[in-house]
């Protein structure tokens, strides 16, 4: 019934609901707060310090940065009536009222009426320094002020310093709505799980828990004195292999009475080996799943039951990867890495539509000033970090963590631009890995195309966050250097004869070499005009003498590309033909890579290790997004999804439907070959957009008809319409 | 009968020592090592989060920085034999040989026979990342390499990156020989002391200790359930005001059986007032005296009985205030206040020569970059940092100090530069504060002089420093700067007529103000000609007009000044009247601040609080320094005094007589108006300079005539001379 409020009063209600909020007459929620960005910077320490390699300790090879420890949280208020508020703390701290202390370490103070500065100054070295202050109307909350420098001198006739030198941002927040689980305790949910099949082995017992999983080991009744050696596979032969398996856990065992054991650490596996040594015995074995309890927001489903599982096995292996931060996959290295991150970002915004994953992540990916190498080392992965946040503007319309961010986004360009070379280019220097994909023998040598395409985009980025935040000089700027570097992508590695850009330029000379990579990334980001776009997709894309991409990584952009010029039918088979592979191999998460060509325990191999490949890793999971967004066919057109698109494309299914998330709301879509049944978010207004061989006709709203077989119709906030139409 | 070998066994011998050494023939001593600075700042922290007003935690206002949590250590060894090596950790780690790591976290591995590179990757979020290593020849010291970001990553055949882009530096050390006893368990020394004095009062016991001092108060038998209260006072009308001093404690008591308690922080205090609430009973009270372990390796004695008292006092103030760090005062602040610390160097080089407190104390301060404020937020508490390491190098002649920390003082210089004004002088900005010195009315308006003065002498530093570690480019960049600014001085701010430089520039017109300040650090910077220096001294230094200083902390400069000048009769006397002004008031330690016009407990107030004084402020032990330098008469002329000049002046004293530290060594000195007695120190040859109206002789050594009664005579190393002379 709400839906039906007229908006007038809507407006009042809500208007009247903030008036409400902000006078006190219901106590207000508090939540836990920080300085922006240093509890996911702490968060990502632990997170990735959690990696092991045949259980030694695998930490990253980067720099990570810590928070600062020593924080000031400020906020003024006008109170009619004195009040009473609770203070809980991570750290050392003082409160005071107006500059004035109070004595030792109080846990709750009066605050008189009228107007009043409530500050808590806070030093803490091993967690983030954070406050949760809960009175009737003092809360902690975003609108606090925080600084890690507050230039707060006295003189000696105990005047204070003016403070003009410090600079004061909106404290960060998080989910953390309990002043007894502060955000240092934050924990992921985890709940009992058991294995569908137990096996006895030479050397103790094989269990296997159906599909790739994550969590702790339960290890029960067990007693004894001496080691359980616990070997995990995300395949049978990984698990049985105890001398080359690429995870193990051993548990010093000495206990007369029978306790339940388990490893401090997670771990990713189907397949757990438990090997007591002599002198111990257990009852069972189970385990604890650990996840993200984010929402699925999204879904699909369609008349092609492969491609139904193939999309339930994505987003089973994003979830996986949704912890606390978007990592690159479950077993392995457990890290967030830029490039990988990024494609989680976009297929998060089709299914659970989690921004503050995404906050995490980019927070946690860019740490902290100075910078002293790219993210993660690789050139690429600086450049996606950027991506990340046009597109999550485009997707949330969150201004004001751009905002938050932009300060850091400037530094990280300085960093890039200072290490142009004398051509305006980047190029590898010491220390730079040029990533691209894991592909056999791709040069990375000179001046690589795909790098500088990536800055371009990087640029364009700087430029429309600048504009957000008002810094006009900076946006010119930074407009300027984007348009000279797309000028010299086109003067330097476009290639007239071969219809596509060239891999690199070595010596000053472009190579004769192509590949995919810059070509099908120039698509989407529509730096192309359509003769150009019809020469890459038939010499490059179709074109099977160029080297083909085994991983979905890289399949991601290459089947994007093709679905942005218009070829749903042939992604489709292609997705079918290569996750459908995986599927046929029994997978029940998608791989870090997939090699058609290769066989049995083949597919298993890695980095020159028998096991060494993911078998559940995000980038996998890529036809989330391509269904959402290419097939369903819906985006955002201005920030937020105020307006969006809708363009559905069966490409050869008889039908599918689904939703898509929106900020707060959804788009529903039902779509076969003669009937489109759409409802718009309440987020913004929606444009559906289609062909059709007849005179189609919607009773909810009026059909715009364009001209050759193609209509469009108006989607208001969270309108139903079913349109009749034929098109296959 | 050491000292008696022969100069080429002493050698022989050494190097012997030295082959033994790197040999392994016997097992070498491990110690505890890190990233350089990370202790450090870490340490620095912890100390300066310390700070209490009246039981209020009271931290800095400036940016504290944090250590790297994640280190790579490693070195290459090339065994005789096969070693079994023990591995003690702070934080996560993993140990490798030639790259393949351990499984777990071992404590002790095997290292083969053959060249092998030993590493450990430590992660550490709470402590600093640190490790001890001890075999028979592998032991983890100075010459291990460490760096917080190894760049060492692998491609998909498993082959690893080449490291080109990592930075390795030599590890940071510091006196940790114990494996059990790791760098976060540090702590000084403690021992026991009693009151000398108890009285009843009104509602409690006052305990008079006698003296100034420093630790944890320890209540004994102490039973019942209340409260004891403990007011501190470094004067008994600051104890007993318990509304109004300075640092309080509150125990909460709830015990039947009898038990000794105490803060669990230090305090500063000569008096403490215990209160204890109804229901609550103690024994007895005494203190555990908190201190730093440092050897007094200078002394004086000499005629004057008031200056040996003041020698005492002072040598106590600053020992009071050498603790884990240089601080400013014991009682209120506790900080590393640049300015201050920068003072105690300069006395430490007379009395402790503690190279590892000087270390520590310019690591705390510089923290990590990037540079957001001025050290401690002060302009010139910058640039005594640079100048506390320019000292440094003259009297230690540490050039591996000055390696490690180069890249910090760049970036510290770079961040000065940058807020150069348009005429290229420095003026302060949003959040820079102008100390200078607590004076009334002191301008701190426009372009001061004093502040152009100190980035000459940075500069300087900074040309030396690039010069030592072999940055030629930057040497004669800084060199080019310093000469700039240094002209600017004299063109902007000497006033002829007024034989001075004025006190600053407003608008861009010199003022008329002329203040002591530029002028007195003009002499001893040696930046003026004689008749400059005889303008100052008599039209500012000697001129009672000019503005008088109040602080020891500039009473130091202008008593250098004047040593500079040859006035030690003059400053002999304002030495007696000044420190001896405040012994006559009962000191048992110098103050922050001593103006002889005040009365009574008006001596005890500042910052507009009755007991806001510091009253035993390191700044206040200069006289250590002035009687070392300029009256005995010691100090290095090359690094680490491989050569030295040594010029007796007994300024109106019968004799005086001591010893002056140097790096591994001392000189001893002895002088009346007769009689010179020298013995040279072991680091370097000397050059004893004096003046004599007989013609002067010596047994040990040949004395060269320079005319004019002027004499000299080389010091060689560790040898004695007695010199019959004659001079008042």
């Amino acid at each position: 019934m709400l839906t039906t409020i007229p908006k007038m009063i809507q407006k009042v209600a809500s208007l009247w609901l903030m008036i409400l909020c902000s006078t006190a007459s219901f106590a207000q929620q508090a939540t836990w707060i920080w300085y922006p960005g240093d509890f996911e910077i702490w968060l990502g320490n632990a997170m990735q310090n959690r990696r092991t390699e045949r259980s030694s300790f695998l930490p990253p090879f980067w720099k990570l940065d810590s928070h600062y420890n020593l924080i000031d949280f400020h906020k003024d208020f006008n109170l009619s009536a004195p009040e009473t508020v609770k203070i809980f703390v991570e750290g050392q701290y003082n409160v005071k009222i107006d500059g004035k202390a109070f004595e030792g370490y109080p846990t709750s103070i009066t605050v008189p009426a009228g107007k009043h500065k409530v500050s808590l100054k806070v030093f803490c070295q091993d967690r983030v320094p954070a406050i949760f202050v809960q009175g009737k109307t003092i809360v902690s909350d975003a609108s606090w002020l925080v600084t890690y420098e507050d230039k707060e001198w006295i003189d000696e006739t105990g005047k204070a310093s003016d403070q003009s030198g410090t600079t004061w941002l909106n404290a960060g927040t998080g989910n953390f709505n309990d002043p007894k689980m502060p955000p240092s305790k934050f924990k992921l949910a985890t709940k009992e799980q058991f294995a569908t099949k137990v096996s006895k082995q030479k050397q103790g017992l094989l269990l296997d828990f159906g599909k790739e999983t994550f969590g702790f080991v339960q290890l029960k009744g067990v007693k004894g004195k001496g080691i359980i050696s616990i070997f995990y596979g995300e395949s049978s032969e990984e698990a049985l292999d105890t001398a080359r398996c690429e995870t193990l856990d051993r548990l010093e065992v000495n206990q007369s009475v029978k306790k339940t054991r388990s490893p401090t650490l997670t771990k990713a596996f189907r397949y757990v080996y438990v090997v007591p040594s002599k002198g111990v015995s257990l009852d069972s074995v189970s385990m604890l799943y650990e996840y993200a309890p984010v929402k699925e927001r999204g879904t699909f489903r369609c008349s092609d039951a492969q491609i139904n599982q193939i999309y339930d096995i994505a987003k089973y292996t994003l979830h996986l990867n949704t912890r606390e931060f978007f990592i690159d996959g479950i077993k392995r290295d457990r890290w967030i890495w830029s490039g990988d991150a990024y494609q989680s970002y976009l297929m998060n915004y089709y299914l659970f539509f989690d921004s503050p994953t995404v906050n995490r992540t980019l927070w946690a990916l860019r740490g902290k000033d100075p910078v002293t190498s790219h993210i993660n080392t690789i050139m690429d992965y600086t450049f996606y970090w950027f991506l990340g946040i046009y597109d999550y503007y485009q997707y949330t319309g969150d201004k004001a963590f751009i905002q938050q961010l932009y300060p850091r986004m400037q530094s990280l360009m300085d960093y890039c631009l200072a290490r142009r070379n004398k051509n305006g280019l980047m190029e590898g220097l010491a220390g730079d890995w040029i990533f691209i994909d894991w592909a056999e023998g791709l040069s990375k040598k000179g001046e690589v195309s795909f790098e500088q395409l990536l800055l371009a985009r990087g640029l364009e980025t700087m430029t429309l966050c600048a504009n957000l935040v008002g810094d006009q000089g900076n946006a010119n700027r930074y407009q300027k250097l984007a348009a000279e570097v797309k000028t010299k992508l086109f003067d330097y590695y476009w290639n007239a004869e071969k219809h596509a850009f060239v891999h690199s330029r070595v010596a000053e000379k472009p190579t004769d070499n192509v590949t995919r990579y810059t070509n099908m990334f120039a698509i989407f980001f529509q730096y192309l005009d359509k003769s150009q776009q019809e020469g890459i997709k038939q010499h490059v894309l179709l074109n099977p003498a160029i080297q083909k991409i085994t991983t979905p990584y890289m399949r991601f952009y290459e089947l994007e590309a093709l679905c942005a010029l218009g070829e749903q039918s042939y992604v489709l088979k292609e997705m079918k033909d290569y996750w459908g592979g995986m599927l046929a191999l029994g997978a029940t998460s998608f791989w870090e890579e997939y090699n058609p060509s290769k066989k049995g325990t083949e597919h298993l191999a890695m980095y020159g290790r028998p096991y060494g490949k993911s078998l559940c890793h995000a980038w996998g999971a890529s036809p989330i997004y391509l269904l959402g967004k290419y097939y369903l066919g819906v985006k955002p057109q201005t920030a937020g999804y105020a307006t969006y698109s809708i363009t559905p494309a069966l490409g050869g299914l008889n039908w599918m439907e689904g939703t898509v998330p929106t900020p707060t709301s959804e788009v529903k879509m039902y779509c076969s070959t003669t009937k489109i049944q759409v409802t718009g978010t309440q987020d913004g207004v929606g444009t559906l957009s289609f062909k059709s061989t007849i005179a189609p006709s919607c009773a909810e709203g009026t059909i715009k008809d364009l001209g050759g077989q193609n209509y469009s119709l108006t989607v208001e906030k969270g309108k139903a319409y079913t349109i009749s139409y034929k098109h296959d």
